[in-house]
């Protein structure tokens, strides 16, 4: 037994960065983390890097004050009552959704989508649907149960991963989120197959992911489309054998992508969270076996709309919520992928800043000028 | 060599039933029939039962005059230049969708969306964009290159199959397209597994020939769902274990699907031909696995709009033109079951009309009082 494990762990006062309002600067406080209530573990955040989606929520959400992040790593501090799984010292990733175990669809072993600890959306804890970060008494609320932009968070025991102490915390971050999001796309949701040719919209690190993935894969064709052209260097690294930037075509993205694959790419993926794009993404698939695998959370309208013949005519389309993982019971092979260098991490890594430059990485992310930042935590 | 490739065939005159103007009554004309020209045979049909999309076409396309009907069985009649894999006599098989065994989709081995042969929408031949029906020299339309409401009619040899003359022409003909399009979207496109639990919008035959491949494949509950509940007892016949009827519900259907199978089904199938009613399917089928199928042509709105979530959250939507079978390399397999008694044919049939009665059947199927009308054509 840990000693931990007979501690009575006390409230925690550390810094966090705290969004007051969409939009708005976050701001360093002191907040106080509350001790890790039963089957919870409260985690000293080590890495944390900024994914689109933690942007997305920020701009737009309702629920505030708040602390975003959520691809994140980190050293057990304390563990709560009935937790056996974890104990103080441990390396942990954090997950954004969890995985109970014992639930019809983590038991069924076919489905990512836990229904006791799946994607939180209120700004609370699954257990008890209350916060465990406070300011002097008013709460601080959470974001995807994770909020890892604070030097302490707490989060279920459901929704953390035990790593090796010897894979680097400031690397495996990205798996948290989108690094894994992209590569699970490519093998289990699409499942691609050698010599297929694929197609890409967006070129951020989820759909670099989905590149490096299908190039894995042995995919003869990787194209990808991006409006930035400054990304077809960097997007070589991962994969991508052609780029089309769709300003640069006199003719519709999906009608070039048709003519460069002979009436369709036998996969596409809308990786840019536009509902918009996954019509785009459909017409640029073939007919009789197209599948059209959609990755994003949509930044503006939630409907996607298509014709009934793009579907008659013999395409699929899928959606992909953290690339089909499931989270425990999969997510250590990534790491274990990385470790024996099959896949790349590092080089989703354009910016490493101090947790007080957090808000330059939210403006390198919206300038479109970075991959991935890892926000490093005071040691 | 049979004694028709070297006989020169000749102009036909016979009966045929021609639409005028949309919803208008089929009126019994006397048609020339063209020969078949190189790769064509001219059919003289036998039986041609009514399938939903006749009515569509007929109520909706501006093409007229026009010979419609798709769903059909005769004996050839005589063969054009080029062909080789019919003589006079053999027993067929209409295809409203060909097969032109070298086009990149039929070499693929997973497509039925032949690239030459495929779904003809403009009322003319795939090989020369002309018809080879006409009234006093004026042409006549066809419909799909099939035409079957006519006593004889010329098709692409790629858009027939040759049967055995052991099986009976009045009750294959309906694998020509309803009863195939339904087992097949049950068995290829779904690949519904054993034990699972399927939700069917809408019990015509396409919906009852999806039943009865649920039940083949051992589904554990095979819910239907019709506004009609007259359908519930002959619905049971072909497999369906619970009826729904919407309008005695106080929910939506979904919601009571959802409830009746905790969570949703995992798979759901769109029979209807309603865009709205793919949204109602994908939310009644389950998060994380769930599996929807649209078999449908639109009567009105052609446009699917679905909430990025449903797929986000695990599901799939994918379309099935022909249940996915390759109509000439797979569907003799539908014959040879239908023979071996291991599929049920007979019990759609719940009429069986003269030629001179096929506005009858048109009334019918508009009234929503029968599976399938066979038409039987003079002998």
């Amino acid at each position: 037994m840990s000693s931990s494990s007979i501690k009575t762990p006390n409230v925690i006062t550390c810094r966090a960065a705290v969004g007051y309002g969409a939009g708005e600067a976050l701001v360093i406080e002191e907040v106080e983390v509350s001790p890790p209530q039963p089957m919870e573990i409260r985690i000293k955040v080590v890495s944390t890097s900024l994914c689109r989606s933690d942007i997305t929520a920020w701009s737009q959400a309702p629920i505030f004050p708040r602390i975003f992040g959520h691809e994140a790593s980190g050293i057990v501090e304390s563990v709560g009552e009935g937790v056996t799984e974890f104990e103080e010292g441990d390396h942990v990733l954090t997950l954004f959704t969890g995985e109970c175990m014992t639930c019809r669809h983590c038991t069924s072993g076919k489905s990512n989508m836990c229904q006791v600890l799946g994607l939180e959306r209120k700004g609370v804890m699954h257990s008890d649907q209350k916060t465990r970060f406070s300011i002097k008494g008013k709460p601080i609320y959470h974001y995807c149960a994770v909020s890892s932009f604070s030097e302490y968070t707490v989060v279920h025991s459901g929704c953390a991963l035990k790593v090796s102490s010897l894979a680097p915390l400031d690397k495996i971050c990205l798996l948290s989120c989108g690094v894994s999001a992209g590569l699970g796309a490519a093998w289990k949701v699409a499942n691609i197959t050698e010599g297929s040719t694929v197609v890409i919209f967006g070129l951020g690190t989820v759909g670099l992911s989905v590149a490096q993935g299908a190039k894995q894969r042995g995919a003869s064709r990787i194209i990808g489309v991006d409006i930035n052209s400054e990304k077809m260097e960097k997007a070589k690294a991962f994969g991508i054998t052609e780029f089309v930037n769709p300003h640069d075509c006199n003719e519709p993205v999906q009608q070039v992508i048709k003519q460069m694959t002979d009436g369709g790419a036998d996969y596409s993926f809308e990786c840019i969270g536009d509902t918009g794009m996954v019509t785009t993404a459909l017409q640029s698939c073939c007919d009789g076996w197209g599948l059209t695998v959609t990755l994003g959370v949509p930044k503006v309208n939630p409907e996607i709309s298509s014709h009934y013949g793009l579907f008659l005519s013999g395409r699929t389309l899928r959606g992909s919520l953290f690339g089909g993982w499931r989270p425990k019971s999969d997510l250590h092979s990534l790491v274990d992928m990385y470790m024996r260098k099959e896949i790349q991490i590092d080089e989703f890594i354009t910016h490493n800043l101090p947790f007080e430059d957090i808000n330059k990485a939210f403006d390198l992310m919206m300038e479109g000028k970075c991959l991935r930042c890892v926000i490093h935590m005071p040691k």
